[in-house]
C-alpha cells in the first residue's frame, strides 16, 4: 500500500532542497536546465547500496552528503565544475519519513557545500535494502576535461591530501572505546564526510597530462592510471602522504605493510595526477590557489618490452591485492 | 568476495553498447559530450524495483528496453530530443552475468530506437533484489521546453495512441491460456515493451499549452495537468481511445466500469496535453506528421470558487482511486 504520509513528507523535504528554477518546482516529467555557451557537459552515475557502500546504522544525512560527495569527485576527477544533480532513491521498508528527510537533508548540504543544485529525480520504495543513485552533471570548457589517459613516460605522478584516513576511520567505527578519541573521531569524518577535490580539479585543467579521483585504492587507482597510457607508474610508499590523525593513531614511523594498508583501503577521494617535470612550479601554484597539498610520489615510465605490468613500488614488493574491487 | 566474471562479461556488454565517443570507452570518472550552442538540457532520471515496478521473471532485455522507455517518455513529455544517458544497475545476488547481460542488450536496443547513446554509469551487486536507475538527457530550443504548467480554461484536452493496453497485458499474464491469442500477445507486448511518443512531443512544441506523459493512469494524470494549471479537466470517459487488441479481449461495448479500469491502469506512456480549441488543425497536422494518432477527450475549466476539484468525468462518477500510486 502506498504510505502517503511517507510520500508527502518526503516531497516537502525534496522540494525545499530542489529550489533552483531548473527543478520546476519537481512538478513536471524532467528538469530544464539553460546551458552556457561553449561548455561541454560532463556527466556520472553512482549508486550506493546499504551493506554493500554503506553501514546500516550510519547517520542517514551521512548517507546523503557521501552520495554527493563520491560524485562530485567524479566530476572534480575531470575537472569539471559541478552544477547539477538528480537524486534516485530506494528506501528499505524499514525507514520512515524521517530518515528519508535526513538523508536528504544531507543531499542538500553537500549541495550547498559543493555549489551544485539537486534538481529532479525520483523516490521509490523497494522491498529489502535502501539503494541510491545520483547522477552529477558538471561543465567544462570544449576539450578541456582531465581524463586517465594522456600520461607520458617521465611524467611526475602526484595525489592530493593524505590517503588512508578514510579506511582508519571506518575500521575504528566497530572497535570500542578509542584510545585517540580526538584523532579517531577525525578519522571517521573523513569515511562518513569525503570532501572531494573539486577546487584542484579545475585548477589542474591545462596542467595535469592525466587525472582521476582515487576512490578504490592508491594502489589499484596508481595501476588504472598508468594502464591507460599503457605506462607504468613506479611508487614510493614512503612518499606517500599520511594526515597526522592517521600518525597519531599508527605513530610516527610507519611499517611498509602499515602503509600498504593504507593504500589499498580506497574511499580517499583525492586526486591522482601526473604531469610533466617541467610543470612542477605550475601544479604547486594550482594547488595553492586551490588551498589543497599536494605530494610527488612517483614517476611514469616505458613498461617492460612484452609486459603489461602498470605498477611497481620501488620501496616495497607489491601486494597481492591493490584495493577494494567492488562487484 | 567480488566476482571478476560476472564484472568482466557485463562490462564488456557495456563497452559493446557505451560506442559514444562521449562514453570515453567507459575508462574515466565521467562521460564528456559536447552540448550544441543554444539548447537547453533536459534531464530525468527513474528507478524500477524488482517486485515493484517489473517481475522478477520479467526477460531481462524487456526490463532493460522499459528502464530507458520510461525515462525516454519523460522526454517527450517535455517535448525533448533524446541526447544521452547513464544507466545505474544495482544486481541481486541470483543475477548471474548472463542475465544482466541480456538485460544491458535490451537498454542497447531501445537506445538505438529512440537514439539515446548510453555513455555511462555504474553497476554494483546488491543483497536482495535488483533496483536499477537510469538518467535521461535531452535537448529543448531555449525556453522550448512543454510542460504540465499553462494550460488555459477553454483549452482543449488531448491523449495520443490508446489508453490501457499495458495493464490489460499485465493482468493476463498471470491468467493461463488466453482467449485470445494475439490480441493478448499485443497487450503484453505493450505492457513489456513501451514505445514513448518521441516524435509527437517534438512536434507539439509551439502548440501544445502543457503536456506531460501518462504513466500512473489517465485520470489521475489528468487530474495533476489540471491542478498544476489551477483548472478542472472536464473529461469524457466515452471518448478514451481504446485499442483493437483491447476491444478483442473485452468486446465492442465497454460499460464505464471497464473504462474506468483502463483509465487507472498506468504503465501507457501516452502524451496527455492541452492545446487552443484553434489550434485543433495544428494538433492534427503535428499528429499526423509524427505519425501518431491522437484523440480529443475533454476541455479545461475554471475550478468552481472555492474547490479544488480538478477533474470531473463528464459521463461517469468519479471513481475513489484515480490511478496507480507508486510508493
Amino acid at each position: 500500500m502506498p504510505d502517503r504520509t511517507f510520500e508527502s513528507r518526503l516531497l516537502a523535504v525534496l522540494r525545499d532542497i530542489a529550489g533552483h528554477p531548473a527543478a520546476r518546482g519537481l512538478k513536471d516529467d524532467a528538469a530544464v536546465l539553460p546551458w552556457p555557451l561553449g561548455l561541454d557537459l560532463v556527466a556520472t552515475h553512482d549508486m550506493l547500496v546499504e551493506g554493500v557502500h554503506f553501514l546500516a546504522d550510519c547517520p542517514p544525512a551521512d548517507i546523503g552528503w557521501k552520495l554527493v560527495a563520491v560524485n562530485v569527485s567524479d566530476l572534480a576527477g575531470m575537472g569539471a565544475r559541478p552544477v547539477a544533480m538528480l537524486l534516485g532513491a530506494g528506501f528499505g521498508p524499514e525507514r520512515d519519513a524521517g530518515w528519508a528527510g535526513d538523508l536528504v537533508r544531507g543531499v542538500g548540504r553537500a549541495a550547498e557545500k559543493f555549489g551544485i543544485a539537486l534538481i529532479g529525480g525520483d523516490t521509490v520504495r523497494t522491498r529489502e535494502e535502501t539503494v541510491l543513485s545520483l547522477t552529477a552533471l558538471g561543465s567544462v570548457p570544449d576539450d578541456g576535461a582531465l581524463g586517465r589517459e594522456g600520461a607520458r613516460a617521465g611524467d611526475d605522478l602526484w595525489v592530493s591530501g593524505a590517503i588512508g584516513d578514510s579506511g582508519l576511520g571506518l575500521r575504528s567505527l566497530g572497535g570500542g572505546q578509542p584510545s585517540e578519541p580526538e584523532a579517531t573521531a577525525a578519522l571517521v569524518r573523513r569515511y562518513r564526510l569525503p570532501q572531494p577535490r573539486v577546487e584542484l580539479g579545475l585548477a589542474l585543467r591545462g596542467i595535469a597530462s592525466a587525472c582521476m579521483d582515487v576512490s578504490d585504492g592508491l594502489l589499484i587507482d596508481a595501476q588504472r592510471l598508468a594502464q591507460a597510457s599503457n605506462l607504468m607508474a613506479e611508487l614510493r610508499l614512503g612518499a606517500m602522504p599520511v594526515s597526522a590523525s592517521a600518525h597519531a593513531l599508527l605513530g610516527e614511523g610507519l611499517s611498509m605493510e602499515e602503509r600498504i594498508t593504507l593504500a589499498t583501503f580506497g574511499d580517499d577521494y583525492e586526486l591522482l595526477f601526473t604531469a610533466p617535470r617541467g610543470k612542477r612550479d605550475a601544479v604547486r601554484v594550482a594547488a595553492a590557489a586551490a588551498r589543497t597539498p599536494v605530494t610527488r610520489i612517483g614517476t611514469l615510465t616505458e613498461q617492460a618490452d612484452g609486459s603489461q605490468d602498470a605498477l611497481r613500488l620501488v620501496d616495497a614488493e607489491l601486494p597481492s591485492r591493490l584495493g577494494f574491487l567492488h562487484d
